[in-house]
């Protein structure tokens, strides 16, 4: 696994540029992203390019030897484009146009926009594209953050239109794919729909889904585009892209198909604050992050490159500047990260940023340096980590053994339609996760189209709209299975299906969903050491009542080797479950000292300690890295035996 | 009583009305909602109607021996008519449009839609006027739901000038009326008065009080003008119209006295969920609903009612959609919801609805039957509700035990000036509602220009401006009367009375509330297993000091048959109060089981469990359905002796 | 001290207002407030004045001996002002206009508005400038007050834009100073420059920072066009201006630079309730305040004072009408919070308002006496207060102690850039000062240009940007020195200081904060009774750790006679940190009962109690006032021995 950083050189003096890029590759690192935000430099006036300082930047860090990420600058439109296209801006959920004076301000529907966004996309590569230290291109900057990916502007109502009509041909199957007989909602043409936001009432939910498959789509095409004019005038360089923590509004598995590489910025700290984990969570993780919410991305990201292949262009070497809170990592977490990356198989981890940049929105965002170009604490853990990789060499093939479905399609529908405040299919899939990784198990987090050759479980947290091909899979497959609630519960137009849930579903697990409930924070089906919380389906099914509540609620059913979740899939309820189709499928589940995780690949075991607390783990293997007394922030690494 | 279902012929195909008539008939329903959301399919084109399917959807129901309670569809104008005139949606409180995609998309003030509305009554009320299975029209539905009541549009400025010129005649008067000398806010002319939205600071209470009632008297116009559509085109109908749970933004008194029948739309689960309950009484009643929410509407909506008729037009049948959470009703909870319904007089419990629609935005939403068409659980408490009321026949006349005093008006000043963030006129009477139910007494709620003979006792939660007719009233009643705070302290034009609180009703009780506060909560003053808490008076009086705090706060006051409660009233000191008003009436208040409510006719007394245990009743009477040990969710009724 | 009251004579017929004045007189008020909000009356169309019955008002009031303080109405432009200018209101943050319909419904830059706002005080002035009766004049009301003082109006814009230009000469400098390079915000020319409202997310907090300092000037000088002309048609008059509690969005220095007499309204119940004061203080001083809120502003006001002088020209009588809950103070609380306002130095305490107006916004606002002309409970503590203070002659030459510095500057520069919820440097300043004030010490908040001579002690609780005068004032200064966390880590154009923060304030504590990290509550570091808390900033330094956590975390720093508290100053760590640093100063540090606060002069010694329970309080000196058994609510005062 390579290291590196992203770094800003139109920020800094030019005289500091040859310094920063020795001292980069004296840390051991060996790529370095640039460019992404540079649009005002590289075009300062309407059509007169500065090329020179690019030029010079990129040659000074090549000829330290440093292998280059050019990012395209279409994040941060220049005012003077602003001022030519005032309407090129998106517009919030409110109706508001929002504004010049941050970034990622346009509107992905914008049509004069996509024609500026590709000729400068054109201008870069057409300069760059044959350099030899340019390796890898970066398209935009972490589509959807500032929820970006969804407009309500004239020019998204307008491409709306246009999608649906190529989606459903005519009006009338619209009106009868969305039950538009309902509430007279009723359209006579395509030029009739609006976009859902301000009515008086929720808008008719597949109307809703509709628009968020069309907000998605809409990343996807104009970042083709970009890839299109990237590989004609970049041949044999990879084009990547940065996503985010936990955003869902577009589909990650579409945009994986379309790069080489799926990268993503891992920034634990703020991401613990800013989601919604619990009081107890965010004390006992202040400094270190929920100890799943790295991994959970790298095994999600990783399932969406066509190839596999994936890495982390930003990681938090300190306090970053975003959240309510900023607290700084405990020490030893930035190796920690870094480690676990390699762990689930990552080709690079860069930091982000070299230096603190000591003015502008993110001054309070720490790098590497300090601003005062000072060693901050993570750059050590950064040597430490590119010492740590020397001695390791390869992290090894990883073992197979849980497949976790999600599908971005599914977080859409939960959250257009959650029946209880703050369920969603993405928290779902986050709770299974952690109660898989908490057993000791490796998990690989997959697309409902991805193949389950190889694995000894499957789990499909909740999956409402199930693709056919999935059903055909999961029938075929004779490992354990979990199924969570609301799985199948929905056709792919968000309407019940005919024979109600699990619709398709009943093909593997034969049972009818005949009511479904959420119950409020607090109220709960007590059973013997767990609880029935938040989602309740209740079935009719000959298959078997594995965990029955004192009063009568079926929390767990089993059929052959499928067991359905009946229940949100939370704390003890769904660790034993998880644990019971582990044991089943030959697995063996371990009961991790709290705060520790493991990851296992055909030559090493990784383990890492999240927590406040020194704990003893005890693996098969011989220690190679650390020991099996792993302190907190610790790592150690076993030979696999 | 009759049961009856909501029922939407244009969601199913025409092959299975038949079916559905039979199956409606067969459970021992007798009445069918139809067609108050039909208007895109009665008129898909601007002045092209479709009265086929609708004549044969009549005509099957009415073949099966169904009654026909036909809806006006205004609450749904299509897509082509809001093309026509865009500007014909309500604004919201921030100044945005609302849109078309969901339903009551329209501004009451708005003069072309009411020019619309109108039509399509007329062309309704012509086809089936006579029709001899239409025995009742609903107008609209639920008005004032989604906060439809009040728009800030142009056509409501226009529309509330005019309406504050016929109430005031000159601008001098208004002016003086609303103190407008007060930071230099007078006007020199009708035309110069803005909507109260948005400005700097709160609007003067006054102009806001003002812009409250114009806003309900624009509901009540516009249903008058289809009430005087479907008297003149179908004789001998009655007219209803559906009020919702917790609505108050427009005078229902004033509603009731142009319909022939109030109907009202329980959905007791769904709203425990969305309002201002306690937390334990939200975990206590989670399947069962608040057990004062339906009742307190029943006798709420009656004494709305012109006649005295009324009905549940809407009754949850099983889980609804639209609340944060949505659990599924405890066994039993229909069935018990219809005969709480029979004890309070209802002459109709019609379920909301028949089959849950698999698509749009209610899709889950139970009904009577699952969208498979197989029973639902709330199919065979139904059928078991129409086997009881077949059993006992006639609900027997009430008993009149107090009246409790309630007027829409009074809530708008309260929410005007609530002095204490939360508090209102609506949430003391439904505090004394339920302190009167815990005791076993019958409650009538009644507006303050209502008859009080025949009533034991008289409670007036909250009336900042009294009436003078309620004044000579009360001076006329001889029984027990309880005075809440804040009653009597404004004019009818929202400013203080010159002799200040309790003004008119000093005719009454004589005092000077000197100073009133109001406290945030947890503050309060602790008296004998009682507190004075969030609003206090404090009275220079003669009247005796009846209870009186640790601290000599006084928090109830008596003068001869009137106490004074002299704070918030809830809880244990409400309930001493009304204990003691209730003793001294010659009423016997009882101890109820936590949970237990009855209802006394003349005929019988009604006995309801909405606890989570069983309860042992003592009442006197036969047990004529059920017994004395009543289960979670039972239902017992003894003959009167 | 001088006794008065805020009369409003357009509110009450003009037969009442001879007895009023001489009821006012008889309670021992000398001065009256009056005209503030009359601009309808005095200019009822444009152009047309109506002199009448101000002039008679005038009379008599100065017929019963009182001196008149005459108010600007230019708070309350009238509906026919408005309409001439419909773009004169403000723009809120959502981009929404504010409107007519309550006050301080215009824009500060809106160059029309201000036209008339000179119009209007020029014809005041001219009428009544040399007028025997006026004694001070009261520019305009509550600036800032409703969050008018930032609008995102057009105006706003344009003016902005001059008012950049003139800061920065070239857009170069602007685009270097704000680091526009970051994200490619670089501007072309000053008229590209927007607002930084409705960015797609945080706009430069550089861009904010300049936008909320031209805000403060734009109120200045608003303010001064009016001093202008009040001083050229009233010569011999003082100008004063009536500042808000805890209201800083504009720079109350610059404004008392400019005024006479620097006055402030104090409703110590309202603030407690609507700002960020914990529960438990909530629920404790619910009927009194919190014992500093009052303290806090007459130690700040008297600073902004150009010569020091000031008062309290709206004080609480009674519940106001504007909290979210609005209890009545405890008895005792009107005496006490005028003879406290005594004791720092007043000249002038007037209560707000005369007589309870019986309608329009403020009609729950409790007056000296009732709406029926009755005495409210204030006004005999009002004559109470008088009596004392005819007792106690001068209050006496106030003690000099510690030095608190804060700047408004600070506080925008902490609210743009928290980075942890909810922290800023006002609230570092409040909880300082009541740190000083439980220790009995003697507090002058004063801005960072002030002379330190005299002072035993300085705190420095939070101060960014460190104006070079300040750095030498502090080397020069020999006491003991305070300095919170954040002080000195940004630069004038809040970006990061070159040698990192302290930045200037190294030459004074050498240092160097490597990281600072902000805490969600609830995360500490425990250190032996006190924790560090919320804010951290870590060191390298060759100074003395003098308080350190059990995990080693260093709360505060010591070299020679400067100590830095490096978590924030709250609780137990700053009352040791305060009582240290008084201690080595020679100040005398006692720990008060709780609730009790005390102030010095050189002939008195006044102490306070804000609790609920009677405490004993042991002071130097005789009883001159109360004695030292201290009831709630009580004031004793002490002759300084
Ligand atoms: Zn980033
Ligand atoms: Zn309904
Ligand atoms: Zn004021």
């Amino acid at each position: 696994m390579k290291l590196g950083a992203c770094y800003y050189p139109e920020h800094w003096p030019e005289d500091m540029w040859a310094d920063d890029a020795r001292r980069m590759a004296d840390a051991g690192l060996s790529r370095v992203r640039i460019g992404e935000f540079a649009w005002s430099r590289i075009e300062p006036e309407p059509g007169v390019f500065d090329w020179g300082w690019l030029d010079r930047a990129i040659n000074t860090l090549h000829a330290a030897g440093l292998e280059i990420i050019l990012g395209t600058p279409t994040a941060t439109p220049p005012k003077w484009l602003a001022d030519q296209m005032p309407d090129m801006f998106a517009v919030d959920v409110h109706g508001r146009s929002r504004g010049f004076g941050s970034r990622r301000h346009y509107c992905f529907s914008h049509l004069g926009y996509r024609a500026e966004a590709a000729r400068i996309t054109r201008a870069v590569a057409q300069r760059y594209g044959n350099h030899p230290a340019v390796v890898m291109w970066q398209t935009d900057n972490e589509y959807g953050c500032h929820d970006t990916t969804i407009s309500y502007s004239d020019a998204a109502r307008d491409a709306f239109r246009f999608w649906l009509a190529q989606r459903y041909g005519d009006i009338g199957s619209l009106n009868t794919a969305w039950g538009n007989v309902f509430w007279s909602m009723e359209y006579r043409g395509f030029d009739q729909i609006e976009l859902p936001n301000l009515t008086v009432t929720e808008a008719n939910p597949a109307h809703w889904l509709a628009f968020r498959r069309f907000s998605s789509d809409q990343v996807i095409s104009f970042d083709k585009a970009q890839i299109d004019i990237l590989r004609e005038l970049s041949p044999n360089r990879d084009v990547m892209h940065n996503a985010m923590g936990f955003v869902t509004d577009y589909d990650h598995h579409d945009l994986g198909q379309q790069l080489d590489v799926v990268m993503w910025d891992s920034y634990p700290l703020g991401f613990l604050e800013m989601f919604p984990f619990s009081d107890a969570d965010k004390a006992a993780y202040v400094r270190q992050g929920h100890p799943d919410i790295a991994a959970f991305h790298h095994d999600l990201y990783r399932g969406c490159a066509a190839d596999g292949r994936w890495g982390v262009i930003e990681q938090q070497p300190g306090p970053v500047n975003w959240a309510r809170h900023n607290p700084a990592p405990l020490p030893g977490m930035v190796r920690l990260w870094t480690l676990e990356a390699m762990a689930h198989g990552a080709e690079l981890v860069s930091y982000f940023r070299w230096r603190q940049a000591p003015f502008a929105q993110e001054q309070m965002h720490a790098g590497l340096l300090r601003p005062d170009s000072q060693a901050a604490p993570g750059l050590d853990e950064a040597i430490q980590a590119a010492s740590d990789i020397a001695d390791l060499g390869e992290a090894g093939r990883p073992i197979k053994e849980v497949a976790l479905i999600f599908s971005y399609d599914a977080e859409w529908i939960t959250q257009t339609q959650p029946q209880g405040e703050g369920l969603s299919a993405l928290w779902a899939a986050f709770s299974i996760y952690t109660a898989l990784r908490e057993a000791g198990l490796n998990v690989d987090i997959i697309p409902p189209r991805a193949d389950l050759s190889g694995y000894a479980m499957v789990a499909v947290p909740c999956l409402p709209a199930v693709p056919d091909q999935l059903v055909s899979a999961l029938k075929a497959f004779d490992g354990s299975v979990i199924i969570g609630p609301r799985s199948g519960s929905k056709t792919d137009e968000l309407s019940i299906p005919a024979g109600l849930a699990p619709g398709k579903l009943k093909a593997l697990f034969p049972a009818t969903v005949t009511r479904s409930e959420s119950l409020r924070p607090g109220t709960h089906h007590a059973g013997d050491g767990w609880s029935a919380t938040r989602w309740l389906d209740h079935l009719e099914t000959e298959a078997e009542a594995e965990l029955v509540a004192e009063d009568g609620m079926v929390a767990c059913w089993k059929s052959a080797n499928v067991r359905y979740c009946a229940a949100w899939p939370e704390g003890a309820l769904i660790a034993e479950i998880a644990r019971r189709a582990a044991t089943e499928a030959g697995l063996e589940p371990v009961t991790l000292p709290t705060g520790v995780r493991v990851r296992k690949t055909d030559t090493y075991i990784f383990a890492f300690n999240y927590g406040n607390e020194t704990q003893q783990v005890t693996l098969r293997g011989i220690e190679r890295l650390g020991s099996s007394a792993l302190s907190a922030a610790g790592v150690a690494v076993f030979e696999a035996s």
